[in-house]
């Protein structure tokens, strides 16, 4: 596999795509043209104008972007790609589109046959094994929370500290996934952002300018840094 | 109807339930003993220790709290007890015990035949028409996503105002809520903490200290001041 899944698209202050730039031409070497999933995005903006966001980006290394959505048959659209982008958005609508076109595992086959494939927040939380540890609101109904387990593992993207100032009683983003580890035996990785996870091959590495928070059941949180296995 | 769904059980720096005494001393009047629906805490604490909390706080009240975990026929307990009580934790966990009890609809029935009906947080959510706007992560997978629709609107409890000055890229409150109208229409009501909905009869008001914030399709988010009719 040659893989991607990134906390973000978009650094605080920064352009779309911009901070992984050199990593989606290593990526996308040999490729000139992939599709683009758009389907977490619930509104705001259109699919076509998010598709126009992502083709402006890789315009840029030379990589034409064809939206799935304008597809009519749209598993042979993904069977005939040379590779992949699924955006950010909402988890829910991405997870419950995907299943409903029945695009899940046609996606993760032609993943794993080798087409590289760049998630970015919602489209790296289908990279994990489900969706049970999105931090997006549940605004429709999935038929399953499955996804296509890329790795190992859950995946929580745009991975926040607890700030002790807030005078809220929410919970923090860490008791969140503490809960999870209470109903599912599922190693997560708290991605921060800048971070992202890159797998060639079989080796499953965590990247970036930040430490990465792993959470297993039974066992005190850790760090890891950029570039270790896991 | 007599129900009181409030944002949370506890203020910043306050004691469990401490600002609602006066409410709850109202709505419980002539009640001797209700029953604490403890599901939607996911661990930390068992339901034993947390309906000891509960406990505790009703005793300051003269009521006496059962907890529904220890009755082996949990639908003659709710339909046997004075009224009811449902702590916060976790909406998922909350929302998929009671659809696998059988119980969301015989809740929702001994509520709308008058019996007085406590929600806090995840407790609130359940009031509403749905859970799809919970700010909770989705750690376990219910059969549906459907509530008691004790009010015809959604709640978001531990409304959130964005805080300009964080430089992450996570979606704030108010975008996951307008993400939420784009897939449905139903009206949302953002309960900051200190905030609650009052149900008597058929009147239904939003109460407490702070401005409450009301999500429609097709408008502008706008806030209301408390004491005024949903």
């Amino acid at each position: 596999m040659n893989i991607i899944l990134a906390s973000t698209s978009t650094l605080y202050g920064g352009q779309y795509l911009e901070y992984l730039k050199p990593q989606l031409i290593e990526l996308f070497e040999g490729i000139t043209e992939i599709i683009f999933i758009p389907f977490a995005r619930p509104g705001g903006i259109s699919h076509n104008d998010y598709t126009q966001k992502a083709k402006e980006f890789f315009a840029t290394i030379n990589i034409n972007v064809k939206d799935l959505h304008e597809f009519d048959d749209k598993v042979e659209a993904v069977n005939s790609a040379q590779g992949f982008f699924t955006g950010g958005g909402n988890t829910f609508l991405l997870v419950k589109t995907l299943h409903e076109f029945g695009l899940m595992k046609i996606l993760k086959d032609n993943i794993e046959s080798g087409k590289p494939y760049l998630g970015c927040s919602a489209g790296s939380n289908i990279g994990g094994v489900n969706m049970k540890t999105t931090n997006d609101m549940p605004i429709v109904y999935p038929s399953s929370f499955d996804c296509m387990e890329l790795v190992h593992f859950n995946i929580n993207p745009h991975y926040l500290d607890p700030n002790p100032e807030i005078k809220h009683n929410g919970e923090t983003r860490e008791t969140r996934i503490k809960e999870f580890l209470t109903q599912n035996d599922i190693k997560v990785v708290g991605l921060r952002e800048g971070n992202w996870i890159r797998r060639i091959g079989n080796r499953v590495t965590t990247e970036g300018s930040e430490l990465t928070r792993i959470f297993e059941k039974g066992k005190e949180p850790y760090e890891v840094e950029s570039g270790t296995e896991l």
